[in-house]
């Protein structure tokens, strides 16, 4: 896990705003990001939710955006008083913000040409930033140096990912397969999953337990940039299960 | 918010899984425990997502741990070997680990004696820590100095959640009842539990469901401030189990 997410590309998320940390919106960008770098072969190696705060935003950005190959930023976009991302991806870039002609335009061409004072703050763009294209609704995001400003709201986030993409320098697309083990918990499963995440260390293998009325068990979810390593790993998994004297396991698709 | 957060108690939250970055699985324990704080008055003021690297679990738990006056950590306190949390907590604040007593005793209990090497890492406590119950099912969680480390699955880590709040300063004293039915599941209990959660708005009510070899059902938590409504609270919902057809169904200590 952690040799794969060192030697690749790598990326973090930063969620910002406070009725992520009220508990009052339930958060779904940080796994649609992670799924949608994971294809482009972009490892999530870290992610922080910070309030709608200028400082904790700025601190937060500078220290991921140093670290890590790209940041992608969500939320804090909007019109309100409360939208202060681009002010602080500014800051933290040290440069300052301009009314992005290509916008006024997009909003003069939806609103008639009466764009309020609210509106006008969502054509603000940092000096040297370029456009990620909305395809759903509203203004577009932003690019500037390694950081990408998305939307909060996930219809419009994901349609702004797809022109994060081909922006990215992907490594090698990380592919997966799963393991279910049914009736049998973790303590009976750790050692032979162990024994084989040793043999292969390239490889990233992970327990994710289950309980239901269904009954119980867990997951094995495997990962890697080796297809054929990650077959082969796949097949020794199952046959260590089956030597612990762990009676249903099976791969599923997953 | 930013007042806010420096006037009042604050707590971050640290959540630790390559599953989570993967985009696998959708973590939902940040925002069970964005709203469990804000019932005790605590400001959740920042959260992190790591993957299962020990130094990045240190690094983030003793930069957080630093800022805010509570630490809540939520995954890697299984039995496999990408469970490697309570070593890091260990290592984050300088002590050992040691294997608690009163887990190996339960662990004896439940699967007669025979603990093997994988649920015994279950066992380990920081030197120094105190045990967090776990009411749903499996090993209890731990504190230690002002971090709390909870497991990651979902219903879990809401159960443990109900033995953190009592130890929390300056948020709203709260006192909890515990009400277990076993032989029925949450389809049945669900009508009246939500009956009696409308007709008491000012307390909290929980259902954590238990499955296993021993046999299932949900334990009934119930929250509030005051004693004499949650003593109402605790008779009217037994009540209404019976009424809905739930046989086996009393409260016990938790």
């Amino acid at each position: 896990m952690a040799s794969g997410e060192q030697d690749g590309v790598t990326a973090a998320v930063l969620i910002i705003g406070d009725e992520i940390l009220s508990g009052r919106t339930q958060d779904t960008n940080l796994r649609d990001i992670a799924r949608y770098l994971g294809v482009h072969g972009v490892d999530l190696a870290e992610a922080r939710t910070v309030p709608d705060v200028h400082e904790e935003i700025v601190a937060a950005l500078n220290a991921l955006r140093a670290r890590y190959d790209y940041v992608i930023t969500t939320g804090g976009i909007g019109p309100t008083h409360d939208d202060i991302t681009a002010d602080a991806v500014a800051a933290a870039f040290g440069v300052e913000l301009y009314e992005h002609p290509e916008i006024l335009e997009m909003m003069a061409a939806r609103w008639g040409g009466e764009v309020n004072a609210a509106r006008r703050r969502m054509a603000r763009v940092p000096v040297g930033g370029e456009l990620v294209k909305n395809p759903v609704q509203g203004p577009p995001g932003f690019t500037i140096g390694n950081v990408f400003v998305l939307a909060g709201v996930p219809q419009i986030m994901r349609g702004m990912l797809e022109d994060v993409g081909h922006r990215l320098r992907g490594g090698a697309v990380t592919v997966s397969r799963t393991v279910r083990v049914e009736g049998s918990g973790e303590g009976v499963i750790a050692a032979p999953l162990e024994a084989v995440a040793k043999a292969h260390p390239a490889m990233s293998l992970g327990s994710y337990p289950f309980f239901g009325p269904e009954g119980y068990g867990s997951n094995l979810v495997l990962r890697g940039r080796d297809p054929a390593e990650l077959e082969a790993t796949v097949g020794e998994l199952i046959e260590a299960l089956k030597d612990a004297g762990v009676g249903d396991v099976r791969e599923i698709a997953a």
